[in-house]
């Protein structure tokens, strides 16, 4: 028996994620299924809950749902039926309900309420036999195996990806974009790992870390301010790079440290003025994505080049190695964050 | 004439709002107007578009639609259609687009774009003129009177009152949850002087600060953070009383100053939970609203009981107060905080 190490099951879960995403879309024909009976049903409002870095996910798949699906899409605010009790007419909603352990009371009771009140609810989980899934009418196993450090990050990912499955197959595609994510996520992770270095190394006695992202990515940017924020303790922020402009950049300066997500098309093209400003105001800028040598950062961390819809999945990867290392080297172990358990319980 | 003194516009602005709030009390039958025809119209989900504190406007009425009105509503990512160009089918929706200045081009196209596509728009702003008041099939005016301090104060309160008449007006009510507002928004700014001057010294050096707050206050402790970022450039971040305990409470320790927004009601009684833990963890806690006295916080900003759903056109005035004396005490001026311009051109 070896004494476990800090971090190692977050280092292997990190590098588990490109055959996670290999079986998963060699087996995406289970999701079809799902996604042919909510063509079936036609719905015409989407609406997503959930907590933490599945809000992340549903995030990126709202993007999907409005760009691929052209349905009107939002958010489910948990408290408006768990605390007050509303209960709308929800026909012709699809509700798609994120969660990686499929156990948080509260997105238990929205699902049950919600499939009273006529929505259509699926479950997105990584549990299949979790009182989510059982709630609801539909089930897609994100299937990323048993993740045993606190901070999500295979979970995360493969949740990204069986989102772009299911809405992809819901406009009766066949995931093209994403076949060859496995393959590219080794690529990226090999890659990256001297920028990440770099990385670590330049934010060791960070405080104040900005992440951004506009588009697609702006899920990234969410999902890499929690994850150094649950993971090394720093008051990250994520801002969108169009609300950046609006008010947050006043809190930017040469103490700063902003982390960009940038990839290969419309979004990461509508980034570069955002980044020009901040970087104008002295901060230091650290760009991940297939776009980063394309702006004007003081690092770039490369990922390769897939399909927009699909760079979200990618961008991650390298992120989650830098919060791992960073709280390796600030003496934290990223496996056990001080404060966290792995299933909130939120009534 | 007199020389300008730092943040004397943003102090003007913040003792206008009594008045404000009861003139628009006062003459909320333009506003029943409009909704009469949304009533006619019978949307059956309800999206808002908006960018910075009027975002935080347009969270609270998306409480208000799910609760009062019992319809599903979404925020739209604005991204979608200027970058992405999508172009669902959005009849039987209600967009509603929030905006002091109505003039963020992004805004204007989403509105335009939507209402091409079957949406009934309404526009929400400060300033009737404005290009998105005639993009718009109707229009709500939040009448605050021209704003000269750059960070938002009695245009974000007037329109939280504006939207709160709207949706009061569409199911059918007369506003009279709001009537007093106008009298116990003085009696909030007189009474809070005292604890709002304690906090100021409290805060004169503090670097983290975590605000949070919980159903119709989480809009609240959006729009505190933004409202410390942007005139005191501190790394403010907001977290609905659920999401804290989600991961970001890692990051809550001895150094972290956490604003915690708690009145009367449902939502204040959820965030109990979740300031127990932060208090457990040794943090600073500031509680601001009408249950403030009832939660364990080191410093109690207390303001009047009102009806929950109206709560927050209260409670952000003490946090204001909060903004202002702290940004002058660290030497800066709110009336014109660096790098920040009124209206953002964002496409």
């Amino acid at each position: 028996m070896t004494t476990p190490q800090p971090g190692q099951h977050m280092a292997a879960e990190i590098a588990a994620q490109p055959s996670i995403f290999s079986s998963l879309y060699a087996s995406r024909s289970s999701i079809a299924e799902v996604a042919a009976i909510i063509r079936e049903r036609a719905p015409r409002f989407v609406l997503f809950a959930a907590r933490g870095s599945s809000d992340h996910a549903a995030i990126y798949a709202k993007y999907l749902t409005e760009i691929l699906l052209q349905l009107p899409a939002g958010l489910v605010s948990a408290s408006t039926t768990t605390l007050y009790g509303a209960e709308p007419d929800l026909r012709d909603v699809l509700l798609v309900t994120v969660s990686q352990s499929g156990g948080s009371p509260d997105l238990l009771e929205v699902t049950a309420s919600y499939r009273r009140r006529g929505a259509l609810t699926v479950a997105v989980t990584n549990t299949p036999s979790s009182p989510l899934n059982a709630a609801a009418e539909l089930s897609v196993d994100v299937s990323a195996g048993v993740e045993h450090a606190v901070a999500a990050t295979k979970t995360y990912s493969a949740t990204l990806l069986a989102l772009y499955l299911l809405i992809d197959a819901v406009r009766g595609g066949n995931g093209s974009a994403a076949a060859s994510l496995g393959d590219l996520a080794q690529v990226t992770l090999d890659a990256s790992a001297p920028s990440v270095d770099e990385a670590v190394r330049r934010y060791r006695f960070v405080d104040r870390v900005l992440t951004t992202g506009r588009g697609y990515s702006y899920a990234t940017a969410l999902e890499a301010s929690l994850k150094l924020a649950e993971t090394s303790y720093l008051a990250a922020r994520a801002y969108s790079g169009a609300d950046l402009l609006h008010g947050p950049v006043a809190a930017v300066d040469g103490e700063t440290a902003v982390l960009a997500i940038t990839s290969l098309g419309k979004g990461g093209d509508s980034l570069r003025d955002a980044l020009d400003v901040v970087h104008q105001r002295g901060a230091d800028v650290v760009a991940v994505g297939s776009a980063s040598e394309k702006v004007g950062a003081t690092l770039s961390i490369s990922i390769p080049e897939t399909a927009e819809e699909v760079a979200p999945v990618l961008e991650i990867l390298p992120v989650q190695r830098l919060a791992h290392g960073l709280a390796l080297a600030r003496g934290g172990d990223p496996d056990s964050p001080r404060g966290l358990n792995k299933v909130t319980r939120t009534l």
